[in-house]
């Protein structure tokens, strides 16, 4: 068994990780050093989330996605082996596509160019019908659904929060406006340092059914208990501060604006249309209520599917899924001055709208981003998208970015050279 | 909110207790008053189990069972309306299948006549593309897995179950052979009365996940620890006793002798070939054990499916899914003589083969039965099958076999009749 990453030692590589390969969860019943329950926390240690985030549903309670009856639409494909693609690290490695791959503990990709498919892998516990969790890719999913009912009238970006959740009135949403929470503008006490268990987010995880409830807890149990509890610490609308309660608080307003749970709206307006390939599914706290901000799980080409949707502007499978306004203010993006204070060393110049990180790069490319390396990106200009699930030892994507943020680049100037 | 059963009352009825109706988990949160959580065992309740057995991927931990990538196989329509078709209740009282459904809480019934579908009706919380948890109609898979593998070479009934599950040595199974535990002939401690808590039934439901596990519980938290904890009473072979650690030790038995999970097992060999309309799922254990006793869930078009596969010798969707020698060997039945002491007032000269229930009677029925009213009834004769999934207040089908055993007798007779 490799051993787990201990100060001033690398982890152990993605090869050295294969969750078939080590045997992890198999066996009748697996060997005590290679199972992974939810009650002891072990599934979020690695290399166990190498097998746990292709596994979500047999670790916590899940609620289902219908894809609806139909057929699922059609991805066509020309196979193009992109794997020997050059690019150079910000740290200034050479690096090939497949190199990526694999540094980057990838659990599978998926390249579309101008609508095919034109490269998928599957390593580590995934396979090409199983869901993987897509962690924070989830907002951008659910920034979308806000979208369309914006559209629809239903939601109004400039209302109050209390219009819409008359609840969170004494919390630190009680003054702030739909707008600020979709684009994480508001000022929060909240934090969310994932290697730091004392960090607010490892609360809002015991919340919202993803990290096991200790003996002694007298905290909330479910999203909406955790959510009204939540305090005010500046000022609402001057910066950007990315914090999944914000997320939680909009898919919050959806329900309530739509009538709708936020598996029915997602089923009803994206993955029905959409002719995704599978159900997909969130995973759930102790009342049924989905985690908007992190717990969507699906197939590798369900969320290629989604990403092409975005880059036609809303319309796939012969119909618009997504009004083209919504993707299109997405596209456009928020304030880079309101985005620089987060420092995010790996994204200079970039912003974040309505739940998807924005680059402003010379291809205008646009990002749904994830904890351990999940994403989704566009790549308008170069008529590109690709979608990624992984787990990466690393929970924050500036483990990722320096490697992938390059090769990305790389591909999209070759394959617009028609390399 | 109707009133729990009292001592000397009737519970509400179905219409009464319609979860729909009365918004079990609606809102955002539902009001603490219709909230059904796990942990507090609420969905064990009547009338939330209304809601609960459509509704428990929400609950615990789950493993899909893949339906495959291909078309869901056709079900040939002709609407045939046979709500008013008449019986009599074994204690007396007229009936009309429309009246039996209401009167036994039924969430969605579905009725095959020559292979067609001539009646579909869905209540209560179940809707046609959602799965219902199977009870112990599981089992029925279960026998069917095992006898499929029976026929490859893979198990053998007259095997000692250790040859298999070598860990069994020091339990109650350490000396029994297959068979035995196929059609529950192994004399056991062990108890299955659910209305007594104290009953080993609640055991295995803690061990499977099926319950909550207490604070200061030391006892096993997964199925195979629980197996292994089994003490024997009496003789094997000798007599049937309806227990359901038989039928785990059996999906034991299964996964060691294919190498494969159940959930795997299932979609192989009969939800991808059958043409399934949707995954199913079986809850899982601490350890990802699906519950091969009572855990799967289908939607009732898939039962349905499984039913006429089975009326069928096998043969569904253009193909033989389960060798004819599996089918005729259950419709055939076991040995009355052994099934009689257990006393079933419902079934006389009824017996139980390889985890299905054979009635001998004049048409040669045979069924899988789980508890709250969940079913597969296939009549040879008439050349009907019947998929019911229920929320009866009752868990002993004894409370519904008065009601639905003759409803579905005079069913038969009134389609032979061309009625």
């Amino acid at each position: 068994m490799p051993a787990a990453t201990a100060p001033n030692q690398q982890p152990a590589t993605a090869t050295e990780t294969d969750p078939e390969a080590l045997g992890w969860m198999r066996g009748f019943p697996p060997s005590p050093d290679r199972t992974i329950t939810f009650q002891n926390g072990s599934f979020r240690n690695f290399p166990e989330l190498r097998w746990a985030w292709s596994n979500v549903r047999q670790l916590v309670p899940t609620v289902n996605v219908w894809r609806g009856a139909g057929p699922a639409s059609v991805l066509p494909r020309e196979d193009h082996d992109i794997g020997a693609v050059a690019s150079t690290t910000l740290d200034g490695r050479p690096m090939t596509f497949a190199k990526v791959l694999e540094e980057t503990y990838t659990d599978g990709i998926a390249v579309l160019h101008r609508g095919k498919l034109i490269y998928e892998r599957y390593f580590g516990a995934l396979k090409p019908h199983k869901p993987h969790i897509a962690m924070s890719v989830t907002k951008s999913f659910t920034g979308v659904l806000a979208g369309i009912l914006v559209t629809e009238g239903k939601v109004d970006p400039q209302a109050q929060v209390t219009d819409y959740v008359p609840e969170l009135k004494a919390s630190a949403f009680g003054d702030a406006r739909v707008h600020e929470v979709m684009d994480m503008t508001t000022g929060l006490e909240y934090t969310e340092v994932y290697t730091d268990k004392n960090s607010h987010v490892w609360g809002l995880r015991r919340a919202n059914g993803m990290a096991p409830i200790p003996p002694d807890y007298s905290g909330p149990t479910n999203i909406f208990d955790f959510l009204v509890a939540q305090k005010k610490q500046g000022e609402h609308g001057k910066a950007f501060a990315y914090k999944t309660v914000n997320t939680d608080v909009l898919a919050w307003i959806c329900r309530r604006a739509s009538g709708m749970t936020l598996s029915e709206l997602l089923s009803e307006r994206i993955w029905t249309p959409m002719g995704a390939e599978e159900d997909a599914h969130y995973h759930v706290d102790r009342i049924g209520t989905e985690s908007g901000g992190g717990g969507l799980s699906t197939t590798l080409r369900d969320l290629a599917r989604f990403g092409e949707t975005m880059r036609n502007h809303g319309r796939f499978n012969g119909r618009q899924i997504v009004p083209s306004s919504v993707v299109e203010d997405i596209a456009r993006g928020g304030d880079p001055e309101k985005f620089k204070p987060a420092d995010y060393t790996t994204l200079p110049g970039a912003s974040y709208r309505n739940q998807w990180w924005v680059t402003h790069n010379a291809h205008g490319a646009y990002m749904a981003r994830g904890v351990h390396g999940q994403g989704i990106y566009v790549d308008p200009k170069a008529e590109m998208v690709i979608a990624r699930y992984a787990s990466h030892p690393v929970a924050g994507n500036a483990a990722n970015d320096p490697v992938t943020l390059p090769a990305y680049m790389a591909l999209a100037k070759e394959l617009m050279a028609g390399g």
